[in-house]
């Protein structure tokens, strides 16, 4: 037997023994590491996402782990070969893909939210989704891999460019990311975040943050920028203020890339879109290149992940930690230490 | 003599006679030949810029005329020349202008709204804003120029590529001129519009036209696209339930291309911008290639110029022009008439 998270009702989850099932045809069962929590895990704890959810349900997308055995017809992969995954199953048949962005497939079954996810001990998924991850790259580090592909795929999504000026509203953890990939990118990167303890983890990173409480944003990016305006700005805080601020600051024909999600219609000035010539650019998920940049970026100490992990906790501490990270901007990352020992054997 | 049409203050323009000035180094004179009414005259004349505009301003920025006079210093032009004027002026020393975006610079004059237009039957502009026209245009189809220069801009900063499906939000002139455009473009359009005198004049031109009151037109764009969803849309209406049109008609990536001036902040769904990774594009005005273009697809009918006038009136009519168009729908383009005889002799 072999022990899994699952999530049964809003604030309700329990770690409970699972019997893994034989990876099936053009599959492989996986022994995962580590598994981050994201903001969406925390959406669905609370019960948000109750309509799109099947309980009891698995979550975790995050992850970093090893092969422990391949299905059928799998070519290509061995047991012990460490890898992440690309938590995405498409149709290949929707209007998006036909198009080739299978990524955003109309009916896109997202591993972790949509089917069952990785924080359990065993976890069977279709070949097609593995990332191979270097020998040289932690396993803890490793599962920092997806949250850094999101950032990949915002900041090719805003089109950065060397030497640009760049402000990234919201210092959670995406939106750390995205700074750190837009500066690796080349372009100078302020940071606009209010929790106190964030923008130390930024200022630690060599990132210049700003209060938004605080701090006349648009007036101190006017000072940076010889009153010219951000050449791009990334929206990360979910907030209505946040979409004012990643506005005001962008000069003429910036870019404004829209990473987080507001489920309710948000005012935006779009006179200012107008008179400015800004464009606004939806931004979701990634694709297979987005995913081995970011393991590349990781690899290569881009990211620096092992600053972006405030804790670790065991598989059966799961549900105290997602108590804990509801308080909100006192941690970075949590990541969930399956138990598997680092050959993938049950520790 | 000549005769000049005034704003002088909300509501109340009149017809006075003005003493000519000969042209400044680097100007000519020109003898305006036609002008159209556009929205933002009628903006102007509704008292709705009057921190903007300075009284007694002459209004009029879609012209078509002859040189009079070339002033000192003016080379390559020639009293007789037909012309339009792109009625733009730049301080060449703006953060905008730095980047090789004149035309929406930060301290832009546009003539016509914050220096004197063209509604009177001398008037001076600097040679740089003349746009040659060719003889075998006749000078009032040549009033449709500048309109049409917007139109190319709007539909070619939202890359309208050939057999891409666009929906046009509003069907009043710039609206009807973008679906021309676009369709010239290779574009399959649908036009959305509210008066019925619109929709029929779309329709002799060979345009679908729905009316959002009546149709389902997300449904209908489904049923058109096999429910992909538009390429591409244009917010030209300048109303709220416009945006949302224009946003829930779209597909994956797809295109918004917002034209309209919205004064105040809308409520925009930006859950599906994020979702299916839309691009929400502004645009404002053009630069010279747009006016070359429009100036190109005016002549050869691709803008079939003479069915989007309703109504030429004389200089002196002009006020009541303005009234009556007050009323909105069950008008295209009204010129105005400046009594200049063919040759740019007054008539």
């Amino acid at each position: 037997m072999t022990l899994a998270v699952h999530y049964l009702a809003a604030r309700t989850l329990d770690t409970a023994p699972a019997e893994p099932s034989p990876p099936g045809p053009g599959e492989v069962q996986l022994a995962p590491a580590y598994v981050g929590i994201c903001g969406t895990d925390l959406h669905i704890f609370h019960g948000d996402m109750d309509a799109r959810v099947t309980t009891p349900a698995v979550l975790g997308h995050e992850m970093s782990g090893r092969i422990v055995r391949v299905g059928p017809g799998v070519e290509g992969w061995q047991p012990g070969d460490a890898v992440t995954v690309m938590p995405l199953r498409w149709d290949d048949s929707c209007p998006a893909c036909l198009k080739g962005h299978q990524y955003i497939c109309q009916h896109l079954d997202f591993i972790g939210i949509d089917s069952p996810g990785a924080m359990q001990q065993r976890w069977n998924v279709p070949a097609a989704t593995l990332v191979r991850l270097p020998e040289s790259l932690a396993l803890d580090r490793a599962a920092l891999v997806e949250p850094t592909a999101v950032a990949v795929h915002d900041v090719g999504r805003a089109q950065v460019r060397v030497g640009e000026k760049a402000v990234v509203v919201g210092g959670g953890p995406v939106g750390i990311l995205i700074a750190l990939v837009a500066r690796g990118a080349g372009a100078e990167v302020r940071v606009v975040e209010l929790s106190a303890h964030r923008r130390l983890l930024a200022a630690e990173l060599g990132l210049t943050a700003w209060n938004p409480a605080d701090d006349d944003v648009p007036a101190l990016v006017g000072e940076w920028t010889g009153d010219a305006g951000a050449d791009v700005a990334f929206e990360v805080s979910g907030a209505a203020g946040g979409v004012d601020t990643a506005v005001d600051v962008l000069g003429v024909r910036g870019r404004l890339c829209l990473v987080a999600i507001h489920p309710r219609p948000r005012e935006v000035n779009l006179h200012r879109f107008f008179w400015r010539e800004l464009t606004l650019i939806g931004a979701r998920l990634y694709d297979r290149a987005d995913f081995e940049k970011a393991v590349a970026l990781v690899a290569d100490g881009t990211i620096p992940a092992d600053r972006l992990i405030s804790k670790v906790v065991p598989l059966a501490e799961a549900p105290l930690a997602f108590e804990a990270l509801q308080g909100g901007g006192d941690v970075m990352k949590i990541l969930v230490d399956c138990g598997n020992d680092p050959t993938g054997a049950l520790a």
